[in-house]
């Protein structure tokens, strides 16, 4: 028997629940879809596929869809058995769903939904059809996720006020679910990040009522829960954690516990905001974006290395063709994408999934160049949001920072095409690369102050730290230029700081890449740590040391507006792995890989770093460093 | 309390239940997809409206999206009572909705889901939102349409082999409601158009197991009923018939009982396909097909008049923007649309529909100008079905038929965009219809034929009445060449004839624009009169008189493959009401019109005709003719 999946329109199992996903957010009763254009799924397909048959064979087909097979130009319903061959046979499998998107599953022993189907959607040309390791049994629907479960058990339960509040070992993304043991009164559960959430039935973001028959509230992020208007015996708790199950495969202990813990606090934080997708958070916006899920590609390669939610995320951020608004309306995110699936091959070598996105790589670099003013550089249109951080940027005219990101969109295509092999594509590529990157240096490069201005068009060259930072990771600068950054910007108080974790994960990798591995070490500990210090059990969207205890939960006016675990938080693996056990992918299909590790930091280390499919062990006791490479 | 309506996305209401629709073919047990590119509806929408309040104000939304209100800054959930103003107000309304487009309902004494609001997609300007007069309670859901039911029982009861044989009075779309009396043994129903089909365990298309708990079958056409294995007394059979309650306008009656019974089956079988769109038969394909629904439009506005069902036919063909395949991937089937949107206008003199149609009469115009050769004429992409009729036509190069269409399509784009005030755009089109009219006649007409001919590439020079009919319908001939076409095509046997009733339709309309009533009247009593003698109460997809009884079901090579309820073939409304009572609508909006009745046909006559919002009823008794307007 042949290794069958369910098989789809290839991403419309990525948009179908990314809009699941996006429209999950709920805030204090009300759902809050995400504000941006849903890319759609495909209602009609078919699927087809011809081969060579020595001897009669049968197979059956299984789908939810509406729809039949036609085989050697006879129609079958679905769940009927099939019998063909031999001979040369043309098999098509049509389907369509309104519901949900249309999948198919194809049981026999010669003739199966393995990965040989093409799929047509009768607007474009047939392409491979889509498929997921998670949907390989015919009992499956591909529209429902099955998660994995597992049962937490309060591990503090105590009375407060006029009712019991429930305290579960870490931050969970689980239903609740409630035993009336006293029965007749109505039960309403409010949830929390934090205690002072739990208790505060106004201003916490979630509380439920239980279903009537089964006890169960909605999945959500939950650490604690209230239930006021009981006693501790009346009432039964438990929280069922709903989870994507994927392994962790890297290992870090070394000498400094606290870093230890960090690793371990940032390594929870990230497998809980690593469902379906990469989400920003898991309390809120529960959203994909695809600056978040940028930075979560980082982190991933060096810690989970999972394939599987860099292609899901991907697919579902880019939609469909003809792209018509950006990324999440935001001009900076469209353009990661791009360097997205840069990292993504670089850290996967992952050519199946780089011919099938190449496509939408390439149309998504057309939408960008019909905004480009005379030089060559991107301008929002209205309605476009050019975000790049929250930070006193001088937007007017093409913002500086957006040309980096561009440049690098150009450089990541020129490799990209290369590496498929169309030549030509690639050198038109290298050629803007070299233009705008000259473009760049002459309109925003300002010598006298050591660093790139914001702006050529308004005149008050107002230098911020975005720019300069970009200038450095995306080697727009020269090596004389980025000593200059890091002396005139990056260590030049008078710039004003990066005051967000999201853009801080930057310029820790540019200080990083510029030897200043002391002050990142600092960095991590202080700022991290001091999350720590505050009782954190996963790490928070957001957070400030000068702020007093009691607003530290506050952001966007919002009493617990912050979240309290988010993937962007996660960067101290990136930057620990990357930087100080030093490790870099070299070639992942070939699994090789550099390493330079920092031990000076360290008066021990044991790590298990993971490259391509191998696991590299890194042992250092203060005497002999052993390094070995374990096949999974 | 202002009037409230459902509201949408524009389109999505029909594109949704086009996809219903389409997707509801079956045929011997499987399910049969219409293969075409199915365009989809928005998931994610905000509706908005800003407005001056005197006072303060309270109003509640109801929706089955995920979604909020925005009120003055603040969110509300679905269901909760807002209240705001005095003062200027900005209200926005966010939904989300997955498995069926998202739709709001608002209620209040001044804010309601009247016509004032606009939509958005995130992708697009605002425009107005969509609405339907079918959905006008806060109980309903868009999403499910609501049919009208009427329970007939059968009228005839007869033991057939070891079962039992049920006939309706007429043809229905019903459910059928099968009691188990005796209980105990499994019950199938096969359904049949006729008792031939409903006899025929094998061939027959519809054949269910009533559902155990209900007894209910699913709807489907059936005017016979057959179960076998079981005696009359054991079993109970009703039919719910489903239908949508458009009325029927018009009333015709004279002194021929023949024509008045062709007029009455007409009506019939024009109502059964007149559903939530104009479908082609109800039977098979249950599909909404550009070509068949064009001539629908005809034959609406003289029985029902009704706007509605033209709007949502037009809407679901036309699709999103923007457009990448053809309508039913037929590229005349694309060039008919601008034509029934012209036949719309001026039927109902719709400037509200037109104002939002126009930006995707634009926009398809667009789209078939990719498609022009040299001279302006549109030719067919790979994969695109150049498909006119089901003839021996000369498809090399450019079709000759196809050009005529585009002309067709340019005039009426003219005189549709200077009907909106768009001068410059209606000059534009004014010259390619002047140029395209030229060419035709330069590259297609051929003197020694007095006819055009299908190719002009080909060197075969073949004519076919098609092209010819189209030349005359569209004014592409002048008087003379008109003339010619008359005597050298349509009343010349060499000439092979029109098979299809499709075709027949602009073949006699033709004949009745050159003034061959005579002939038309024979053809209508001697054709459909044919199948009322065969038996027929709603008239087939075809009939040929030379074909024996046991073969009249037969077509595509399947025994009981033709339809018998098929809307094309209800022209003769059309033909009697335009030509014979001879009733054009001159000016829809002011309700006039011009009359010039042959009442050289009937010896006495009385009928209504819809003409907009007025009946005008013609009496006529052999010696005085009287014409009466009625306001409805």
């Amino acid at each position: 028997m042949n290794k069958s999946y369910w098989i789809w329109y290839p991403g419309d199992f990525e948009l179908y629940h990314a809009m699941v996903q996006n429209f999950s957010r709920v805030e204090r009763g009300f759902g809050w879809p995400a504000f941006w254009k849903s890319e759609g799924f495909r209602n009609r397909v078919v699927f087809r596929r011809k081969m060579a048959l020595d001897t009669e064979t049968s197979f059956v087909v299984y789908s939810k869809a509406v729809g039949y097979v036609l085989a050697d130009g006879r129609k079958y319903p679905f769940g009927e058995t099939v019998v063909c061959g031999p001979g040369q046979v043309e098999i098509s499998v049509h389907a369509g769903r309104i519901d949900a998107f249309p999948s198919v599953y194809i049981k026999g022993e010669v003739i199966c939904s393995d990965r040989s189907w093409q799929a047509e959607d009768y607007a474009n040309a047939p392409v491979a059809a889509g498929y997921s390791p998670y949907f390989t049994e015919e009992g499956q629907d591909p529209a429902v996720w099955e998660y994995s479960e597992k049962v937490y058990l309060p591990v503090k339960t105590e009375p407060c006020g006029d009712g019991v509040l429930y305290e579960f070992e870490t931050e969970l993304t689980a239903a609740l679910e409630i035993k009336d043991r006293a029965g007749g009164r109505p039960i309403r559960v409010y949830c929390g990040e934090s205690r002072e959430e739990a208790l505060d039935p106004v201003h916490c973001y979630y509380s439920w009522e239980p279903d009537p028959g089964t006890g169960r509230c909605p999945r959500c992020a939950v650490r604690f829960a209230y239930i006021p208007g009981h006693r501790e015996g009346e009432i039964g708790v438990k929280a069922i954690h709903q989870f994507v199950d994927i392994p962790v495969r890297a290992s870090f202990s070394c000498s400094d516990s606290l870093v230890n813990e960090i690793w371990s606090v940032a390594a929870h934080t990230f497998r809980l905001c690593s469902g379906i997708f990469f989400i920003d958070g898991i309390k809120r916006d529960k959203w994909i974006w695809g600056g978040d899920a940028y930075q979560s590609f980082f982190v991933n390669q060096y810690l989970m290395a999972d394939r599987e939610i860099n292609r899901r995320t991907l697919l579902a951020l880019r939609g469909n063709d003809p792209m018509t608004t950006h990324i999440n309306t935001i001009l900076d995110y469209t353009l990661y994408w791009i360097l997205g699936v840069k990292i993504h091959q670089e850290a996967y070598g992952d050519t199946e999934f780089l011919e099938q996105i190449y496509p939408k790589m390439c149309s998504l670099m057309d939408f960008c160049g019909t905004q480009l003013e005379e030089h060559g550089f991107i301008v929002g249109r209205p309605g476009d949001w050019i975000f790049i951080d929250w930070a006193d940027l001088d937007k007017d005219g093409p913002l500086c920072a957006e040309q980096m990101l561009l440049a690098a969109c150009y450089r990541a295509m020129a490799e990209v095409s290369r590496c498929l092999g169309k030549v030509e594509a690639g050198e038109e590529y290298r050629g803007r690369y070299g233009r705008i990157k000259e473009n760049i240096n002459t309109f925003y490069w300002d010598e006298d102050q050591g660093a790139y201005i914001d702006s050529f068009t308004s005149g008050r060259k107002h230098v911020s730290r975005h720019a300069n930072i970009f200038a450095i990771l995306f080697d727009i600068a020269d090596d004389g230029q980025k000593e200059r950054i890091v002396a005139e910007v990056l260590c030049n108080d008078e710039v004003p700081p990066i005051t967000t974790p999201y853009f801080k994960f930057y310029e820790m990798d540019a200080l990083c890449r510029m030897g200043r591995l002391d002050e990142v070490f600092a960095r991590i500990r202080e700022y991290w740590g001091g999350m720590l210090q505050r009782g954190a059990v996963t790490f928070w969207e957001e957070y400030d040391p000068a702020v007093p205890e009691a607003e530290q939960y506050d952001m966007y006016g919002d009493k617990f507006g912050k979240s309290l675990c988010h993937a962007w938080s996660a960067s101290p693996i990136y930057l620990l792995a990357k930087y100080f056990v030093g490790l870099t992918v070299t070639d992942a299909e070939k699994g090789t890989y550099e390493i330079h590790p920092h031990l000076e930091y360290f008066d021990s280390l044991e790590c298990t770093l993971p490259v391509g499919d191998k696991d590299v062990h890194v042992v250092w006791d203060g005497g002999d460093l052993k390094i070995k490479n374990f096949d999974r």
